[in-house]
């Protein structure tokens, strides 16, 4: 029940205490969430970008729409994917994967032609689309590791993607932003959203068996 | 240390023992992860579908691009999204939360206007994306929670996605199959993938610090 006691724990955090710092330790375990997480292909289509940079926090305030919250958080977590696929992106993550199971170089050869058949005839925004959603099981996975460590977090969509990846070089890196995840510690007095009660549809509605 | 250790023992199984059924009890904890799980605005923009069902799940192998796991599975978890946004759909989840809450039922109207402003006005495709990628993020902390309960897991992207909802009436229901998660016990003697090292990028290739 640990998973789900963090998972009831925690809510989309709406003022941090900006003088509380998370630390090395606990952030790297946050990240670590995210880059196990399960990946189609397991091709880890997407990176984080850890910003604890008080100066660049204020810059991204505007960015996410004028919310606070990323200037007072301790630290502001970016997820961002590949812009689109490519032979080498595909060739790379193969080429690491036989290379550390002690397979033969050519393992994967029909395995990666199919892929390169599906990805490199879609549109770079298709493509993106999908590099897109492999982030958002990373972002989970580094929400609950959040809470696990009794960290507060906010997942964000809502910001000017095209914007941030300006402010942080991502294009030059092949990269897109998708999310962004404050982290840092509740201001209890000043949160709004902490006395409310979590509401999700209930489970008869949300779960159908079949 | 607790996720971090789950997320470590888990790999994407390629082959179950079908004669181990996971409890009803430990189903619902998986889907209960998915149900807590953050979504954008907190619409819950998805459902979880639980097949046990032998014959449905037979008929999904076809569907399943030939993959025998969705027979084998004790259970196929289908996260079927939202086709679109509506209006009546982001009233409905609002008017539960005033509910829930307390709150006078004009509490949100500011906030689903702009909602409204941006969805109504994109195509349903545009939409659909959006409510896909939040299926994800419950998707993740379902095989989270599977892995907590060494349960094992499998997630799939790869699926005729019309012939799925054709097969389970998800139209119907105004909603799109996203994301397949066959769930049970691996077969530990015919696994393949079993003994092979978990492939990530190394942690300073995955994660930036700015």
């Amino acid at each position: 029940m640990a998973l789900l006691k963090d998972l009831e724990w925690r809510y989309a955090t709406k003022k941090y205490d900006p003088s509380k710092k998370v630390s090395q330790e606990d952030v790297d375990k946050i990240v670590e969430a995210a880059r196990l997480a399960p990946t189609s292909s397991g091709m880890q289509q997407f990176r984080v970008f850890v910003i604890s940079n008080q100066e660049l926090k204020d810059q991204m305030v505007e960015i996410a729409l004028g919310q606070q919250i990323v200037a007072d958080a301790s630290h502001v977590l970016v997820f961002a994917s590949w812009d689109e696929y490519t032979e080498e992106r595909i060739d790379s993550i193969f080429k690491l994967t036989t290379q550390e199971r002690g397979l033969p170089a050519d393992k994967f050869v029909d395995y990666t032609n199919r892929l390169k058949a599906v990805y490199l005839k879609q549109t770079p925004e298709e493509n993106f689309t999908h590099t897109a959603k492999q982030a958002y099981i990373g972002f989970g996975l580094s929400i609950a590791q959040a809470a696990e460590l009794k960290i507060d977090a906010t997942p964000m969509e809502g910001f000017n993607s095209e914007k941030l990846d300006e402010l942080l070089d991502l294009r030059s890196k092949g990269l897109k932003s998708v999310l962004m995840l404050p982290i840092g510690y509740r201001d209890e007095e000043n949160d709004w959203l902490l006395p409310m009660k979590k509401v999700r549809n209930p489970k008869e509605e949300f779960a159908i068996e079949l």
